[in-house]
C-alpha cells in the first residue's frame, strides 16, 4: 500500500500529545468525581429523528449505512447517525432509563462527537468533549445553575492552562427584556444577538428589524442590553437603568445575581455576567455559560452550556437540566498549536533494565516484575546490544533510569542517565526521585533535545 | 416525543455498570503503563479501501455519509467507514507517523469499535476493546511474542474476574506442518481448522478436502495436529511424534516453547499451547493467542491476538508487530449477565452535607470545598428538606456519611448512616474509613437493598 495521509478534520495526536490529553481527562474526571458526578457513556449513534429534533444542525450529521445493506433500507425513520454533542444523547438516555436512575442525577461524560462541518483551526469533524449535567424530575432548583461554574472553575484550574473567565447570562433576562420592550419573537431576537461578535452592531440591528420584527428603537434597546457586563450584583442596577420591566426579567436577574454571588464566594474573578452571551442552540431556557481562556480570547469559548427545561421530556415526564461542556480537543489543539503544553517524557516508563546478553532476559524480567509490583513503570531492553545503545534507547524516550544487573554476586546498579550518577540498588527497595515516577505535564514548551553524553558505548558498569 | 427505546447491538450501561467499566479500564491502563506502553487513540474512521484490505470483513463495515451530501460523492475511494478493530487503524497510524515514532514502539489503545454484525449475547455492533501492540522497524524480536501474555495475565489478574487461561499457537507450526505433509494452500487449511469448534472434526475434514486440496490422510493429519495441547515444552515431543518435518515447523515450535517457558517463569498455569487455535483473520504470521475465562469457557475467547509481519508495510517500509486485544464490552456484558460483578455504590460521593435551611447552602459549600480539597468526594444536599429526607437521598445512593453543620457555635457532626454512629468533626481533619473513600468493585452480586432505619424524619442531630 502507499503511505497513508491524514484526513482533514479528524485529528490524531502523537504519543506525547495523547499522554497530555489523557492527563487532562484524568484531572477533569477527578474534579467531577469529587463533586459527586458519576461517569456515563452513551452509544455513538442516535436515531436520525432524535438528532434532528433541534432542526438547525441537520447539515452536520453523519449518517451510518452498512456496506452490504440495501441503500433504501436505511434512509427512513430507522436511520442512525453519529451524535454531534453529548447533551441530546444524555437527554434521551434519561428518558429511556428514568425508572432506574436517582434524581437529581449528576453525571459526567467524556466522549468523542462528530460533525460534518468544514474543518478549520480548532474546529474538527471528530472531537472530544467533557460534559457535566444535573437533571431532576419535574423541577430543577436554580442553585444547580450556580454550582456548575464552581465545578468547571475547579476542573480547569487543575490543568496546566491559562486562567479562565466564565461569562454568564440568563435567557430569562433577555426574553423578559425583549418582551418588556414589546417584541413578540424573543427567539429570533436572541439568534440575531448571538451573531454580534461576527456581524457587529450595525448588521445585527438590521437583522433584529428584518427577522425579529423590531423597530429601530427596539433594536437599539436590544443592543444596549447586550453591551452590559458586570462581575457582581451591580448587573441588576445596570439592567434596570434601561427602564424596562417584565416579571421574567426580574426572575432572570435574581438567578443571574445568585450565580455571580455563589461564584464570587468560591473563586473571586471567575465569573462575569455578559449579556451578549446568547448560545445559538434553541434549547436553553435559563442560565447560559461561555468560557474564555485568558490571553487566548480570540479562540472563542472553550467551555459552554446552560439550563434546558424541555430537552428531556416525553408525555407527562419532564426532566429539566443544566449542563456545560468542555471542548477538550479544541482546547488542546489550540494549546498544542501555540506550543503551550509539554510532557517530561513520551512514555510512562521510569526504568529501563539493560541486558548484558539475551540469555539474561529472564533475570531482567524478574527485576522488572519486582519494580512494577512496587508501582514503578519498567521496560526490559528490547535487545542485548552494547550498553551505549541500550542507554540511547532510554535517552531517546526520556526514560530517566537504566538498571544494570549485577554479575558474579555483585549488587545491581541503577544509573540516573541525566546526571550519570550510579548507585547500588535492590529492586525490592530502590525508589526513584518522586518527580521521576510519572511523566509530568507543564505549560512550558517542550525543551530542545539535550546533547547526548559522550562515549556511551564505553560507559563503565 | 415518545419514550425512546434501546437500539439492538448498541449496549449502554447504567451508572453502576459504567463505574465498573471505568474501574476495569483504569486497572488495565495501570498495568499497560507499568510495562511502558504509551496511550494512543486513532480517529474512529478509516478510508474504505484501508478497511477492506483484509477482504473478508467487508460485510461488517459501517459507512459514513453526511446527511446533506450528494449521495454519489461519498461512495468512491474517498468513502469513510467506522473502524471494526484497533489493529488495522494502528498499522495505518504507524505507517503515517513512522518518522515521528521511536521503535520498537509500545502502545495501548482503549476505544470503541463498530461492526454491522447481527447482534447476539456478548456480540455487539458497538463495543469497547483494549489493545496492546509492539511494533518494530524491519524486524521484531520473538521475545516480544513471549512478553505479551505476561502483560495480559497481569492486567486480567488485576480485575475482580475469574482466573484466565491463555491458549497459544504459532502459525509457523501449522503452516510448516501442512507444508511438511504436502499441502500447498496452508491458509485454506487453517481457515478450515478455525471452524473446528463450530463444525466438529467430520465436517472440517470434508472442508480440508474440498477447500484445501487435502487427501483423506492429510486431513486426518491436520486434525491430529489440532488435537495437541500441552502446558510446557512437551508440546515439542507431541508434535514431533506425528513424524512430520519442515524448517518452518522447527522455527514455530522453538518460538512456541519460548512463549510457554517465559510465561511459566512468571505465572505458572497461565499459558497452554493449544494447536487448534487458528484465529480466522489472515494477517497473523507467528504466535496467536486466545483467552478463556475459567468457568466461562462457553463464552469463547475474551482476549485474542497474534503476531503480524505484513500488516504495516508500504513500499520498502515494513513494521512487523505483535498485539492482543481484550474485548472489554464482551467481558463485562457476560459478567453483568451472570450477576458476577458489583460496586459498593453507584456514585463517587463519600459525604453528603445536609442543609438545615436553603440559606445554609454557602456554609455547606464551604464544608464541601474543604473536604474535596482533601480528596473526599462530597455533595451538598440538593434541598433543605427534613433531615430524614436528606438522609434517604444519601441512603438510596449508598453514600456512607452525612455531614451536619454545627449550629450556635457547636462543632459539625458526621454520621455513618449504616451504623448510625455520629461523631463531632472538622472538615479540615476528619477522615472517612479508608474502605469508604472510593467505591469498591467486587466479584459478588450486588446485595439486596437493606432495610432502611426507622423514624428517619425524627432522627436526632
Amino acid at each position: 500500500m502507499s503511505k497513508p495521509r491524514p484526513i482533514s478534520g479528524f485529528p490524531e495526536w502523537l504519543p506525547p500529545q495523547r499522554m497530555i490529553e489523557q492527563y487532562v481527562i484524568d484531572r477533569l474526571r477527578r474534579t467531577f468525581e469529587l463533586y459527586g458526578f458519576a461517569p456515563l457513556e452513551t452509544r455513538a449513534v442516535e436515531p436520525l429523528d432524535q438528532l434532528l429534533r433541534k432542526g438547525e444542525t441537520s447539515k452536520e450529521v453523519y449518517l451510518l449505512r452498512r456496506l452490504q445493506a440495501d441503500p433504501d433500507a436505511q434512509t427512513g425513520d430507522d436511520a442512525l447517525g453519529l451524535h454531534f454533542d453529548l447533551t441530546v444523547p444524555f437527554a434521551r438516555y434519561v428518558l429511556e432509563n428514568a425508572g432506574k436512575l436517582q434524581f437529581p442525577f449528576r453525571r459526567y461524560q467524556i466522549q468523542k462527537v462528530w460533525r460534518g462541518e468544514r474543518p478549520q483551526e480548532g474546529r474538527y469533524r471528530e472531537f472530544l468533549q467533557a460534559d457535566i449535567d444535573i437533571v431532576d424530575r419535574d423541577e430543577l432548583a436554580p442553585h444547580h445553575e450556580a454550582e456548575l461554574p464552581l465545578i468547571i472553575g475547579d476542573a480547569l484550574a487543575s490543568l496546566p492552562i491559562p486562567p479562565v473567565r466564565i461569562q454568564v447570562n440568563n435567557r430569562k433576562v433577555c426574553e423578559g427584556f425583549y418582551r418588556g420592550i414589546g417584541l413578540t419573537d424573543p427567539d429570533a431576537a436572541l439568534r440575531a444577538i448571538d451573531r454580534l461578535d461576527r456581524f457587529g452592531p450595525q448588521r445585527v440591528a438590521e437583522l433584529l428589524m428584518s427577522t425579529a420584527g423590531a423597530s429601530e428603537s427596539q433594536a437599539k434597546a436590544c443592543l444596549s442590553l447586550a453591551e452590559i457586563s458586570a462581575p457582581d450584583a451591580s448587573i441588576d442596577d445596570a439592567v434596570r437603568g434601561l427602564g424596562v420591566e417584565h416579571p421574567l426579567l426580574d426572575e432572570g436577574l435574581a438567578e443571574l445575581v445568585a450565580v455571580l454571588q455563589t461564584a464570587a464566594a468560591h473563586s473571586p474573578g471567575l465569573c462575569v455576567a455578559d449579556l451578549r452571551i446568547a448560545r445559538g442552540l434553541d434549547y436553553y431556557t435559563g442560565t447560559v455559560y461561555e468560557t474564555q481562556l485568558q490571553g487566548y480570547e480570540r479562540f472563542g469559548s472553550i467551555c459552554s452550556g446552560g439550563r434546558y427545561d424541555d430537552l428531556a421530556s416525553a408525555g407527562a415526564d419532564r426532566f429539566p437540566g443544566v449542563g456545560i461542556s468542555i471542548g477538550v480537543s479544541r482546547l488542546l489543539g489550540l494549546l498544542f498549536g501555540a506550543d503551550a503544553l509539554s510532557i517530561s517524557r513520551p512514555v510512562p516508563t521510569c526504568v529501563l533494565v539493560a541486558l548484558p546478553a539475551e540469555s539474561d532476559r529472564p533475570a531482567g524480567n524478574r527485576v522488572a516484575d519486582t519494580l512494577r509490583r512496587r508501582g514503578i513503570a519498567t521496560e526490559v531492553s528490547p535487545s542485548a546490544a552494547k550498553f551505549g545503545k541500550q542507554i540511547r534507547y532510554a535517552q531517546r524516550r526520556g526514560i530517566p533510569y537504566v538498571w544494570f544487573l549485577g554479575v558474579d554476586g555483585e549488587p545491581d546498579g541503577v544509573k540516573d542517565i541525566r546526571s550519570g550518577d550510579q548507585v547500588s540498588a535492590q529492586a525490592g527497595s530502590w525508589q526513584p526521585a518522586a518527580a521521576d515516577l510519572l511523566p509530568t505535564v507543564s505549560d512550558q514548551p517542550a525543551p530542545a533535545a539535550g546533547r547526548p553524553p559522550e562515549n556511551l558505548d564505553n560507559m563503565p558498569r
